[in-house]
């Protein structure tokens, strides 16, 4: 059994405001040095089967259909060894 | 200025039902082959100066302390090329 692993994030252009709230938190609990953070989500998908060409193909039109809004959000697909 | 990756997944042992239902969504939808699904957060966070041994150490404090609850979570930093 392989998993894939699913990343969904806003595009860079929409604004995140998880993300901005995490930033703005971390000076006041003593964190520094951080100029940006994004949230986004992350799918674990444990897949039956090889993890070939067409399994690959299959999760990637499952993410632009189902896991991400692609209006919104950019996806990638990975492979986890 | 470099990237470093959080990803925060509930740990096995916990109930994910955000991803038992994405799971048990897909049959439905058309796509099969996927025997479970866990749906976590990935935080991108954009880090000033070099990514040091000190760095990653605040990063990974930062992610005990703050980004995941290590009580149900668990969490990895990676820094990403």
């Amino acid at each position: 059994m392989a998993r894939v692993v699913v990343d969904v994030m806003l595009k860079p252009e929409i604004l995140d405001p998880q993300g901005q709230a995490v930033q703005r938190a971390l000076p006041r609990l003593g964190f520094d040095g951080i100029s940006d953070v994004r949230q986004g989500k992350r799918f674990e998908l444990e897949v039956d089967g090889p993890v070939d060409d067409a399994a690959l193909a299959r999760i990637r039109q499952m993410a632009e259909t189902f896991l991400a809004n692609t209006v919104i959000e950019d996806f990638s697909v990975k492979v986890e060894s």
